[in-house]
């Protein structure tokens, strides 16, 4: 029950469902029912699961196909399970293969909404509320279960969209992963002696750099593939980019500030 | 008097200090007069010059050079002139080759208060404070007109500090310039069809990019060479991120961006 876990917990009971949290650690439940993102904890992933609907699975995302698979065996027939994670592809081959029993339940979620911060005291009810949840629901499963994932997640606040879980993981490495990565670099970028001269530019852009650095690298282990695709077709346009500045015609660099400034107020 | 102008303007006015605005247009003067940056507009250069101790200019960076040399013409003996340019050295040097008198009293400043919005609607009393402004006063200036320039901005709210302009703009490559061209091709590299899912960190990540196009291609143009040699950097480093993240190593790539996560919190 961390910042998105928390964040489902909290927007959940806003509409009075009864919300279980599952921590190893006892000072993590306490903290989660402090925050008001869990009704009751528990430190017993078989306590925490009996007589749930719904299991969410808000684990980084190396984790989730194990835990998703453990909450499967102490589940009602009717349950279902979803997850918050920013990979998707591997984690659905992952239960595929090695349990495919809990894999028939599992509906693969993530929502985008995530954070530099961490922790279910950062956690709020209004974090999902119009955020896209991109479900990637595999084609072994009933519609009936795909359909009742979606209510459930529409239920947390978010807008449901479908697709394909290497889909997923395309788009995601080329406007998350990728420009996380940059982030990263360009915290790391400067000298020394230029960090005071920094200004709101560099700040915004190097925000997510503060994010956890294990939680990135799981997920870069995890999509290495799609996100070294997307590097280098961003290495070949940043090759383009030098090209313009250092090419005689100024016009040109413009019309491309001007294409980025368009595409970017389009978006916002 | 736009964004950074009409920021001077109000912090100056904070201090009862009279402030006299140049545009070419009457709506121009209008508008800052109604923002409050300024105690009287005039569209006429000398007008505007006229018994001035201080003219701050605030246009494109390809434009300062002309104008602060206008500006001298119209000035008192002891009036100082200075700038918020974010390039310093060609404009430094131009002012030194093609108008030595003006020169003379020109002390060259860039105060890190930018923001993508324009316009002295968006001008606030407040921009500068605590703000780094940097001088690159050059070599031929007396001591006088320095220390003058320094009190000036210190009474707009800025915290000075002093280098030379190539220095300035070396550092301002690496932390300003060349992200600023990495938000605008981070705004334009995404698939369309990916759009319709970026996050917050996308968003931040390319905010910058809706700034003034033709202000950014002047930017570029005038510090060119620190550009090119920060955005080789860069794809250097951008080539061993890719290794890094390809390569078998997760531990590895574990450090490098806890590395960045130290280096963004130690700055933020």
């Amino acid at each position: 029950v961390g910042l998105l876990g928390g964040s489902v917990g909290l927007s959940l009971r806003r509409s009075g469902i009864h919300v279980v949290g599952y921590s190893r650690r006892p000072e993590g439940c306490r903290a989660a029912v402090e925050a008001g993102a869990i009704d009751e904890g528990c430190t017993q992933l078989e306590q925490a699961c009996e007589g749930s609907d719904c299991v969410v699975v808000a684990a980084p995302v190396d984790k989730i196909a194990e835990l998703a698979a453990a909450a499967a065996d102490c589940l009602e027939p009717h349950a279902l399970i979803t997850d918050v994670g920013s990979t998707k592809a591997r984690i659905t081959e992952e239960l595929l293969q090695r349990w495919p029993v809990a894999a028939a339940r599992f509906v693969a979620a993530h929502p985008i909404a995530g954070s530099e911060k961490t922790g279910v005291e950062h956690a709020t009810a209004s974090l999902l509320d119009g955020k896209v949840v991109v479900l990637t629901p595999h084609p072994g499963l009933s519609t009936d279960v795909v359909e009742r994932a979606e209510a459930f997640w529409r239920q947390a606040g978010g807008t449901v969209v479908r697709m394909s879980p290497h889909e997923h993981d395309r788009h995601l490495a080329a406007i998350s992963h990728v420009p996380h990565l940059l982030a990263s670099l360009l915290a790391n970028f400067p000298e020394a002696e230029s960090l005071p001269l920094v200004g709101s530019g560099w700040q915004d852009m190097t925000r997510v750099a503060a994010g956890d650095p294990g939680m990135w690298t799981a997920i870069c282990q995890h999509n290495r593939h799609a996100i070294v695709q997307q590097l280098d077709r961003f290495a070949a346009e940043l090759a383009e980019l030098r090209t313009r500045v250092a090419g005689p015609d100024p016009a040109e660099l413009m019309r491309w500030l001007e294409a980025a400034k368009r595409r970017k107020q389009a978006v916002s």
